[in-house]
């Protein structure tokens, strides 16, 4: 399911990291990057509350548009019962649809909050989304004290708070359309193969966007995915070409592109909700001003199990949501 | 923030249950209600995954729509990461827009719901939610075979599931406007007390939900709270009435009307994500269409803690988001 958007814009942004996403090669194109990963909270759950507010707060100030203006908030984030977000939004007194889409989040957020401005519902939302490493390695595996070693697959959650302004005001990125993704049963078990789980559902909405858009690939001068990892990326590249007989040339992930994973200890690359909108706000969007590139899709990839179904050892079911972005001229 | 909605029904819904659900006084008025508490699976988890699965079909069974009409699923569940509607999902390879906003996703699943038929976005889409008792005990506190014993002001988490098809077909109800929440600090930590932490969210709700529209509460010929129990029930009167000078008079409470609270072991009533739609979708609809009652207001209330929150000595956020339905004519 597609939706065009004709009068839906990104005014403006706001990205919030941990010290690991700020070394790495795309920290200087952030608005915010901390040294500590407890952000000077007690714990990494109000660490993630504290960023989402901060990445919040950010928006507000570079946009310089006051709270009473936001109609409602938008967002979500990998933590039970999304807490995270629930909690920093205690604080604002502003109307929250809370929403669950493990790494796919900010697309999801992005879709459902330029429809309701493109309908007339809302004049400004804001969606954001967040994921802390700690947090998420706590919740879903062991406490990283117990330091357990990991097969070189996995993927490492990236620290960080992403937020976006939409509305019909015509300034920044255009939100040209989205597709609403269907949950993949993945056929795959291996958490720490979580690239391989999604790659199967990127590659379902990245075809059924462009059957429903009726384009071809090459409409867009990037193609991004949310965080498949460098595993998962070449896994998409032959699934899409095997499967569909579409050749992904103009393509990165954002998994890839986060950290530089030569030099830092990442595994096979980003993941957690905030990787894809730290690439796509930070960098993609400076890079789109200036010129780079003019239509990118972000499909960003959530892998959908808790811990309690991967112990009755059922498959991983995974999502993908997708999302043109245009420069207007 | 109100979103009022011009040429939006409710189609059609469905109802299952669990035991306890079916031998109390909304039982008669549920599609299917089951004996036992597995539902034939392995486990809890699987069961209410299987919950939601028979409330879509009888649903689609009952209104004879094909699945290939159905446009999008919105739905979420009281679960880590929703996992019962994620893989749920995964058997229907439809677009899915997963939401949390625990016992009250109903409410906001049929306001993005409205939203999106409205906007003309989306023709039909079904929006879902479900609780399973044995699931949620297990998750949020400890297996009910521990046998632990619980105050009086406890709620029992409903075992059901329920969905809404949702078009611009007129026929049904009238979803005639929605009011968005937002999340309050409710000052209290008991969970064992949720009616208390969300009388609160369902105060701010249906007080804004009033200014918006410029009614009077009297406009409503029943106003219903999602599940506060007995005993949230009398702090939601005395709040509303102390605090904005509102009588809460033509007013109920859907956690106090699903189960027989004289002769069944629920202590102060239900609550769960399934327990306003099963009493509204089975038994006030039935009302409604037998005329009598119009116009009702469902003010769904959430508690948005986790355990981890809760082990950390915080506050319960909570929220409610309020549908006005009409019956047309």
């Amino acid at each position: 399911m597609t939706i065009k958007f004709d009068n839906v814009y990104i005014n403006e942004t706001g990205t919030v990291s941990g010290p690991y996403e700020g070394n790495g090669p795309i920290g200087k194109y952030l608005d915010l990057c901390h040294d500590d990963l407890y952000f000077g909270e007690d714990n990494w759950e109000q660490a993630e509350v504290k960023l989402i507010k901060e990445a919040i707060d950010v928006l507000l100030r570079k946009s310089q548009v006051d709270l009473t203006l936001i109609d409602a908030f938008i967002g979500g984030d990998l933590l039970n019962q999304i807490t995270p977000s629930n909690y920093a939004m205690s604080s604002f007194n502003k109307s929250f649809i809370g929403i669950y889409a493990a790494c796919s989040t900010a697309t999801l957020g992005l879709i459902l909050g330029g429809s309701l401005v493109e309908g007339g519902f809302l004049n400004k939302v804001i969606t954001f989304t967040s994921s802390h490493n700690m947090a998420a390695e706590k919740q879903y595996r062991y406490p990283t004290e117990y330091g357990g070693p990991k097969p070189k697959t996995t993927t490492f959650t990236a620290t960080g708070g992403a937020s976006a302004l939409l509305s019909k005001e015509k300034s920044g990125i255009k939100l040209e359309s989205g597709t609403i993704g269907a949950v993949v049963d993945s056929g795959s078990k291996d958490v720490f193969n979580m690239g391989a789980a999604m790659a199967k559902a990127a590659a379902d909405t990245i075809y059924k966007h462009l059957k429903d858009t009726g384009r071809s690939i090459d409409y867009y001068d990037l193609v991004l995915t949310g965080d498949l990892g460098i595993y998962g990326k070449e896994i998409l590249k032959e699934y899409m070409a095997s499967e569909y007989n579409i050749k992904l040339g103009k393509y990165n992930d954002t998994g890839v592109m986060l950290y530089d994973l030569d030099s830092q200890p990442v595994y096979a690359g980003a993941s957690g909700p905030a990787c894809a909108p730290l690439v796509v706000y930070g960098y993609i969007f400076d890079k789109m001003r200036k010129g780079k590139y003019k239509r990118v899709l972000l499909a960003a990839t959530g892998a959908l199990m808790s811990p309690t179904m991967v112990n009755h050892k059922l498959m991983i079911p995974s999502v993908c949501h997708a999302v043109s972005l245009e420069v207007i001229s």
